[in-house]
């Protein structure tokens, strides 16, 4: 551990990347645009993994799997979405290399391979799983369908950026079908609700629940919803997104139901997801200029032990005294690391677990326990506390809650902080400019006006959200009437 | 449940298929190749993948993440490999679809946005998985690497067949990196057993554990463990892969480390594989022609409960009878469907539950419940019994656990049976034309005996068991001396 970070003052986004680094969650990767998920990384995307699959068996819905690579014609069945998705897909053309004939050793595609019909790696699976529902469903009886699927997906993105832009990414994709459109409607909304608790409750990052203007919409979608969180430097990352679909790919690939009077009608859709980027929005959401800070309910390991001793025969001591605290911890399904590695100075270590956002560090000497306690020290606060060992079990396990709840109000208080109500386009330029946050504002709800502020002042619609009060008020640029405030906000 | 299955002795071939779709696991995609797999057939891979991915932890490996597509000339570093997977792969060549001038609505390929590099969709990910560890290792601290990947995998086949051979599929792959040959060659034959005591403990399917004659070793490799399991039709299916890869990888991408004398050495390797070719395996090793058999290991669903009512009332009063005993059940981590669909007859879903495998299903009438028991039937044996109500739920926890011994005692019978010695090529011939099974011959050890056999008999040599006596004898086709007799049969 003896990389710099840069400090968030003095370069966030380089802030960013650095963190992703001396953490060792990520790195980019030999095709361009990708990145290679580490270990320590691909743990923490399993622990998001785990709970939110668990919240959707949950709510009733089955995993699934359709193939990655699309056929064009299906691919082009729903218009909207393939426009919205055409200028950034990976295309397979071919299916075979040969020799080539110049050059021994080297491989050329082999002209004769070429497919009849080019195949699209899917960048969002409505198409290949809509093509197949159709099959799937005949009457109401056959209603509803509920199935996600894990998996990879790629968009030809040309700047990209570890975790919250990536050419593939993974993530998962909920495709439901149903009976009626207040049925979907009910679906879709009930899956925001899964996703914002489960950033609130794990982690710990407060998030505004709410609707996407008509030019931020899914391509395809009716009715797009969304959470959206604020990072550290004010700008908001939307975090998960819940489809209503209306009847558009049921149209697009003719899926029809025979309901209970025998009346032929157009399924309902909903579709939403989230991916790898919400590991993006953890680290912005909590981390420092030390590293990494994780919420415990996401940490891969939440209690690093370190000893400091010279020679065996302290470190027996040491063993002695600190394996059934371990034994203890792990019985509360508490994850601990003792690390033994003599290789390795103590200051080492302390730095390497702090960058790497664990949340709980214990140092252990001769002198402690001679005294029968232990250094415990909290990565959110940096807080360090002398423990008798006595308590020590009982102590970490309250600490794991607290510093939870903690890491939750203080991105609160920050949101809460930097969120303002503005009335003219001038203050909202002015106050944008002097420090980035969430901004209400009435808008006229066109997309012309949409346009003119993103282009004057970088700030988007990031959504008009659900609890927002009904208001009378008049468009910020326009003057025009509005009922509801929308947030304007620059974003990731 | 009303679709009929072709008898084994029918139709082996298209029995296969009918119990895929009656038990509805998976159906062929709309894409050449590729498959669907529908949520019943998805649950059981997740099954598979949970213990094997325990099991991996357990051994000291971590799961990460790489790209899906390599570069070409990347894929072309490692020759053999390269050679191994160059007619089969899917290539991606373009970024762009626009929309067709000539055809409103429809996209063509963007000529512009031709990739100067076309990139493979992977076969398998020994390319750029070598090419990211040569950034990650310089010395002999950075060893081993033990990576595992859950990922899917493309590979252009032809004759495609549900979850043996498919176009695309699931799969895990470990890739590891170690100081020393002795290490990595004992890293491969770690995760053989690992695969191994997996296919007897949990699929109830005995396996031959044996290394590969040269011409069927995986391409890169300098070993390939295997694990092959005898299907009832008596061929072979290669049911998960070990292999040592020596330096072959470290070479083509220029991995060294430092030793501890600081001297330079190239780094050793292994990579192993399962796939869900698995759920093929299950398949054939225990269904019948009712439909799938489970062992209780593996089910989705353990316990199928079926009431027989006429009106509410009396469902009332099976479900206040049934409640506590499916509490009871699911406290013993035991998954139980209660089926109280009023659309379906009873005789309905006992089929539906006899074609999807579940390994004991109950039917609770009144005149059951009146004399205090229910009808419990196993789906191995077929057989019925009548259990009190008060035992019902220690005997279901028995039942399982003999249920997953009886399957694994049938199928090592059928292998047991289904294997023999023979000295001559006359003799194997014959049996092998009479019944397919497993022969254990001598062999010469030559590519060119190999072939012949496998054009005139069509059978392969499967592995060299690894627990083969040596033995002084000659080879069947050639006369030329052999110390060990390898295995031959026809295969999947």
């Amino acid at each position: 551990m003896s990389e710099k970070i840069t400090s968030r003052k003095e370069d966030y986004s380089k802030w960013y990347l650095d963190v992703i680094k001396v953490s060792d969650l990520a790195e980019n990767a030999e095709v361009k645009g990708c990145m290679v998920i580490k270990p320590y990384g691909f743990a923490l995307w399993e622990k998001i993994k785990d709970e939110l699959d668990r919240r959707f068996k949950e709510t009733g819905h089955q995993n699934a799997y359709f193939p990655l690579l699309v056929p064009k014609k299906l691919f082009e069945a729903e218009e909207k979405n393939a426009e919205g998705f055409a200028k950034e897909c990976a295309i397979v053309t071919h299916h075979r290399l040969k020799n080539d004939p110049d050059n021994k050793g080297k491989l050329i595609v082999d002209p004769t391979s070429k497919l009849e019909e080019e195949l699209i790696v899917r960048p969002t699976s409505e198409a290949i799983i809509w093509s197949t529902y159709k099959k799937w469903i005949q009457s109401y009886r056959d209603l509803p369908i509920l199935i996600n699927q894990w998996a990879n997906v790629v968009r030809w993105e040309m700047r990209t950026r570890l975790f919250l832009r990536t050419a593939e990414f993974l993530w998962q994709e909920g495709h439901t079908a149903h009976a009626t459109k207040t049925e979907a409607i009910t679906e879709a909304e009930q899956m925001l609700e899964v996703y914002a608790q489960f950033a609130e409750n794990f982690m710990a990052m407060p998030v505004i629940r709410g609707i996407k203007s008509e030019s931020e919409r899914f391509a395809g979608a009716d009715e797009t919803y969304t959470i959206e969180a604020m990072m550290q430097d004010g700008k908001a990352l939307q975090s998960g997104t819940s489809h209503f679909l209306g009847q558009n790919f049921a149209k697009a690939f003719d899926v029809k139901f025979s309901d209970q009077t025998g009346k032929q009608e157009y399924v309902w859709a909903t579709s939403w997801g989230v991916s790898t980027r919400l590991i993006g929005a953890l680290i912005m959401s909590h981390s420092d200029d030390l590293g990494l800070v994780l919420p415990p309910k996401l940490a891969p390991i939440h209690v690093a032990i370190v000893p400091i001793y010279k020679g065996e025969d302290q470190l027996e001591i040491i063993k002695e005294k600190i394996n059934p605290i371990i034994a203890a911890l792990r019985k509360l399904d508490i994850s601990v690391k003792f690390d033994t590695d003599d290789q390795k100075r103590p200051g080492w270590k302390f730095a390497e677990y702090e960058a790497k956002g664990v949340p709980v560090r214990l140092a252990v000497g001769m002198r402690d326990l001679e005294q029968n306690q232990i250094e415990v020290a909290r990565r959110d606060t940096q807080e360090k506390q002398t423990i008798s060992i006595d308590s020590v079990v009982e102590h970490i396990q309250q600490l794991l809650i607290d510093i939870q709840e903690n890491l939750y109000q203080r991105a609160l208080k920050r949101q809460t902080e930097h969120t303002q109500k503005v009335d003219t386009y001038a203050e909202f330029k002015e106050k944008l400019e002097k420090e980035p946050g969430f901004f209400l504002a009435h808008w006229d709800g066109t997309a012309e006006t949409e346009e003119l502020i993103q282009q004057e002042t970088k700030a988007t619609i990031r959504c008009i959200p659900l609890d927002g009060e009904l208001e009378e008020g008049k468009c910020m640029v326009t003057g025009k009437p509005s009922t509801r405030r929308a947030i304007f906000a620059k974003a990731y």
